[in-house]
């Protein structure tokens, strides 16, 4: 089977954006992968959102990548978003950092990166950048599909532009972060803010950087993703690499190694600020805010709806799935719920493809 | 009514303390607290053991004291252990930063603080210390009781000693960490290690010290100690003092003020070195170890046992609570168990006073 090659693409847009915040972005870029062909009509295109620290780049390989993009197995020929029919595109999050504008990203105004100069955004902003990606495409009809963070963007294309979404997949997503979840965000922030290299969000021309900081807002994160159950199976209380204990501060147990390494890792990929920026852009998110209740937000829909939560997720765990599925049935919209069993926590979405492929292909049947 | 004066006392130990890590103490101090008196027959005693970051002051008031000591509604007159009727005593943990030897205390070897010169201690070790002060009041039998890591010193002393304990008790409690509390525990090791002013544990004359890091890794535990119902209770999605978003990196929610509160009144009263020294301590523990399995371990024991667990503490939560009674009932011993309704999470032993102390009273008859 030969590889799917991808690339991602920039689309620069040179007109104010207007945020949330009451500031004015005066130009962006956004960085976006397509996968198969949009139709003539323009009305097969399914766009993909992506969770906190995702990135367009959800299917097939860049030149020279071991790994596919983080849905690969979700997006191609015969799967789940099916690029045989479907003309996917999937963009990275404004205030994100990997192509569309961001906090590391220059200010044209003063030739340097942002840093904390960036205006603070939201889920709503993001869905806004997203929109003119979809206009500079002519499409007036989509299927907005995404987990986690991305289904909370899903839900707000519902409702922002619901001439456009005709169906809206919600996979291991909520309607509004619970005090839990900001308080793992807000912990997470507080590591990067504290960090002696962070330098109050000056640090791109630096030689030390908020490696720390971050690596701990991402174990945090890690924490998490898996359930209790998942971390149980996968590392119990087993030592890393010895059979008795050091007695010192290094790791002893694989759990530890584990958060370490994926610590390491992550900080050779993504930007603290932007880390700082998309999190509070959760925490701000309520879809109910600006229409009194969850209800009358979803009154204004006119799509479809899968909802899908994984039963061991306890970061958006099911009953918040069930909030939002109650709320478009209070509403008498066309809504599938479906909590899949799974042992994989909150990463769930992120690993158990056959049976989201099979309850999403029957949905957009 | 007049209030419980109390105070903390030293006993200095100068003979040598053999450690589970190899190394000796030379000589060590025991920081403690006892209330009511000690029978004739010195069988009428109650050893309390604390948690995580507790200290020997359960009960009373000290002179100037705001606030009484930590299990203050538990320990007294009629309360639920009864100081007409018990000789009740308390010591800080080995490694603790309240008296009892521990990483911020003085080396006699070198005369400065031993930092991370300290050796890495455990719950068998301070369960060896505690042994020391009963000793010294001549006792031979006792009740040992604790919540939380308290429970699992309680769990210890009726294994390690089965001929002084008679009764005990151990709520909110574990035999050993799940992977996920060992996860927790080490991001916030990570942060104290991480953070600028930790200079590999000599701060103490220093200008300044690991604040930050220790501040955030009690934020984490803070989230574990609540539950998501509790903290939703608390707090949901209410801003801090305001209306609406100030779209900064400053608080915008209640939940994240309380963090940080938290973590600030945190730093004035607990040592960065000792969280590292008791939660390794923590980790490392496992009822189970020596023996094989947990029920071999019991199988030493002559007590008679009360486990309880509250329904809604997710950070030691149940089903090990049940794990502790299944090898009881295997064993053919006197085990009694009862799940607390509670949706305060595993703080509920810090404030579910009332139903605790009804099943303590009754189980102590």
């Amino acid at each position: 089977m030969t590889q799917l090659m991808t690339e991602t693409k920039i689309l620069h847009i040179d007109e104010p954006l207007e945020l949330d915040c009451g500031k004015v972005l005066k130009e962006y870029n956004i960085a976006y992968e397509t996968y198969g062909e949009l139709n003539t009509n323009k009305d097969n295109c399914i766009l993909l959102l992506h969770a906190l620290t995702g990135n367009a780049h959800a299917a097939g390989y860049h030149t020279g990548d071991k790994k596919p993009g983080w849905w690969n197995e979700m997006v191609g020929s015969g799967k789940a978003f099916d690029t045989d029919k479907y003309f996917v595109i999937c963009s990275n999050i404004l205030g994100g950092c990997s192509g569309t504008t961001g906090p590391n990203s220059i200010d044209p105004a003063t030739g340097k990166p942002y840093g904390l100069t960036f205006p603070v955004i939201t889920i709503e902003d993001s869905v806004r950048v997203q929109k003119k990606l979809i206009d500079y495409f002519g499409i007036k009809s989509l299927i907005a599909a995404g987990g986690s963070m991305g289904g909370m963007q899903a839900i707000e294309w519902s409702i922002s532009y619901p001439d456009y979404v005709k169906s809206t997949i919600i996979i291991a997503s909520t309607s509004k972060l619970s005090a839990q979840a900001i308080a793992f965000n807000a912990v997470g922030r507080n590591a990067i803010l504290s960090d002696e290299n962070f330098n109050n969000g000056n640090y791109y021309n630096n030689s030390n950087f908020p490696e720390k900081g971050l690596s701990i807002a991402r174990m945090i994160g890690h924490i998490t993703y898996l359930s209790e159950d998942s971390m149980h199976s996968k590392f119990a209380r087993n030592l890393q690499d010895k059979d008795k204990f050091d007695f010192d501060f290094n790791v002893e147990f694989q759990v530890e190694s584990y958060l370490q390494h994926q610590g390491q890792i992550f900080v050779d990929r993504f930007d603290a600020n932007s880390y700082l920026y998309i999190t509070k852009a959760c925490d701000y998110y309520d879809a109910s805010l600006k229409y009194g209740s969850l209800e009358k937000a979803f009154e204004r829909t006119n799509s479809k709806f899968l909802i899908i939560s994984f039963s061991s997720d306890w970061l958006f765990p099911s009953n918040q799935a069930k909030e939002i599925v109650n709320a478009l049935i209070k509403q008498g919209k066309d809504v599938s719920y479906l909590e899949i069993q799974s042992s994989a926590g909150h990463d769930a979405f992120l690993l158990e493809f056959e049976k989201q492929t099979k309850v999403i292909k029957s949905f957009l049947k």
